[in-house]
């Protein structure tokens, strides 16, 4: 009881807030999908060659979904684990989704000038950010007398903040890659999403230790 | 016990974003319908004339969101039967709404160039797509020891099944159709979400085999 | 029992989408608030002058949110009573939501064209069709053996209906005087949500028969 | 028993709207950051300068989120207290949350002409404003027999409405500021809300006299 805490931010009003966000800046990614417009001395009749053109920008719109769903995946197992909220966990949720927010503006920058190594590294630099406030979290919640219960395994805290460091740890170097090859860092930005969609220790961690969430009762297993 | 699962992101929070997404995919379809503006030689009053030329714009949003409505009754009946979640199902679940916030693209380019057959059956391939995924869900779902309950009656899962591959089906012979006429395929767009408002099989299994889902009770009938 | 319903459609969440409908479109009238940009020859000296001839999209922008709180407060006041959900009332729900996400648009064509009788018009008629529709989800739920509990007092539907049905009345009336004075028109369509902030005689039967919904405890009065 | 009250708009409903308003006021900032385009005589190599350029709108961005989040905090904390909600207090939260969908025009106006004292005057008073509306609903809430507990501390009550009157003090500050220097103006805006991210006499107040609201147990301390 040492610490002041903001009553009436519980942890179910930070998790609407996050699936509010999350869900709107996954849905603006497809703005960036622009319905081609005939260019001088074209028809409509370009349209195939020209929806053709636009693969870079469906593949931007897939591998952004794809990290945000990683991102919101994250979050929620945190948050899953959090017994009470402090307001240093609060605004560090808030700055987490500050940056969650500004992924849309970092896709289109990088829809619009892939070949650009800064736009490249903007867009890895992002996700960096990302990660590592998501990882001070974990750090913040996971002290001594914190958020989590106390009896809560160290081993699966372990397992969970390696497995959130790879993103990164993998985005940083292809923030780098980028003033090389643009093409080569955005092969390590498509690929690492790829590696949360595998199982990995913190999975069998999770599932040995479970203790059924309220409202989500699995009668099975 | 022997399948690993992520704790932590249970049924609720994959609803919670669900709703978000299909309500902002649903909203944004709006923007497609823009103020008309003059043009050369035009002025406001040229206005009733030009909100009659827009008739196309304002069928493609109802069609849109009607059959934005039908993807969300179906996921949400689905969601219902469900009593755990895992790793798969819930990648499935983003993979289905990564491709259902992509529909206010699709809806845009049709009302841009609904003549155009690679436009008519980039819209119909979309709806082919999310349905396709939906089924996968429900199939994966569905099998042995997996997320429903092992005492599920196995006509309910057929006849949702059938419910809702009907979709995919006629959205891809809309599809084929758009390259003969886009006119035809468009009414088959059109006309397949009506039949979803029609109660079928899985209804009258439905209410027989109900069991009300927590905080929701039927006190009538 | 006699009655098909699709199960897994809860009340919740019906009201969790429109939550999320109302808010977005809330939000989205926002975006007609454009930021002025110089015209020729003016300088970004002008900005106050540009700022004040706004002042009709402020007008609108304020009436409109005004009036989709007004919407959003009678649908859920009608959920609240309703007891279960069947499809028809399911597809009344979304074509009531489907309604209330065009309000952006005829928003933006009234704050546009406020001096064509058509665009008025419009904007009149589609809140002319929101009230008629949430008119018609109230009248089905009310049918005998329907949606709302059996031991409801009949006077407080009546007095429901009524208060409902003020909205379409008013509308309509603004929407035929927009033919003969724009201005008279949008008086009308300014002042009727007033009309909805002062308590009415649904209040008086409200508070005598109320029932607390769960997880809203009024320990007081 | 005395006062009506709206049945059917539950504190539940209002967060739910809150909510996702906040979510998309938040998100929507996001649109104000646009991809740099190279102007005449430029090229995609001019990308790196035109991003550095491009500061302010960052720094906009920031504080427009923060300031969202401290806004957000203050409603949930208010509405962590009310037991109950009635139509004045319903729609004081309406208005609120009119107030905070507005920022995202304020934030792009200030994005815009950032060196016009009329901008930032627009920019604090819509901050005046939603502090204004706050303290409106919580000295409602308070008064003798309202919305809050009859055995809510009166200290807490004062400590919340001095930390809550902060703001808009220190804006309407800002607001005349702007028109000696627009600069100093935005310094205070930026500050004022880390001065938020400190504890306060209300936090001590807070977890001394806490009781942990539903489904929001604190375990520890």
């Amino acid at each position: 009881m040492s610490q002041p805490q903001p009553a009436g931010i519980g942890k179910g009003r930070i998790e609407a807030l996050a699936d509010g966000v999350f869900a709107i800046a996954m849905t603006l990614l497809v703005l960036d999908l622009k319905t081609p417009a005939p260019g001088p001395g074209e028809t409509a009749d370009d349209l195939p060659r020209k929806l053709g053109e636009m693969w870079p920008r469906f593949l931007t719109y897939v591998v952004s979904f794809l990290i945000l769903g990683v991102l919101w995946v994250g979050h929620h197992a945190q948050l899953h684990y959090v017994r009470r909220s402090d307001r240093p966990f609060l605004w560090m949720n808030l700055a987490f989704l500050m940056v969650v927010s500004a992924m849309p503006f970092s896709t289109a920058l990088l829809g619009a000038y892939r070949e650009q190594p800064v736009a490249v590294a903007v867009y890895c630099g992002n996700l960096v950010v990302a990660g590592l406030v998501l990882f001070g979290q974990l750090h913040y919640a996971a002290g001594p007398g914190r958020l989590f219960d106390a009896d809560m395994d160290p081993a699966l805290i372990r397992a969970g903040s390696r497995r959130l460091l790879m993103g990164p740890a993998l985005y940083s170097l292809a923030a780098g890659l980028a003033f090389v090859s643009t093409t080569a860092s955005l092969v390590v930005c498509a690929l690492t999403p790829l590696l949360y969609l595998l199982p990995g220790r913190v999975d069998r961690l999770w599932s040995s230790g479970e203790r059924p969430p309220e409202g989500d009762s699995p009668t099975k297993g």
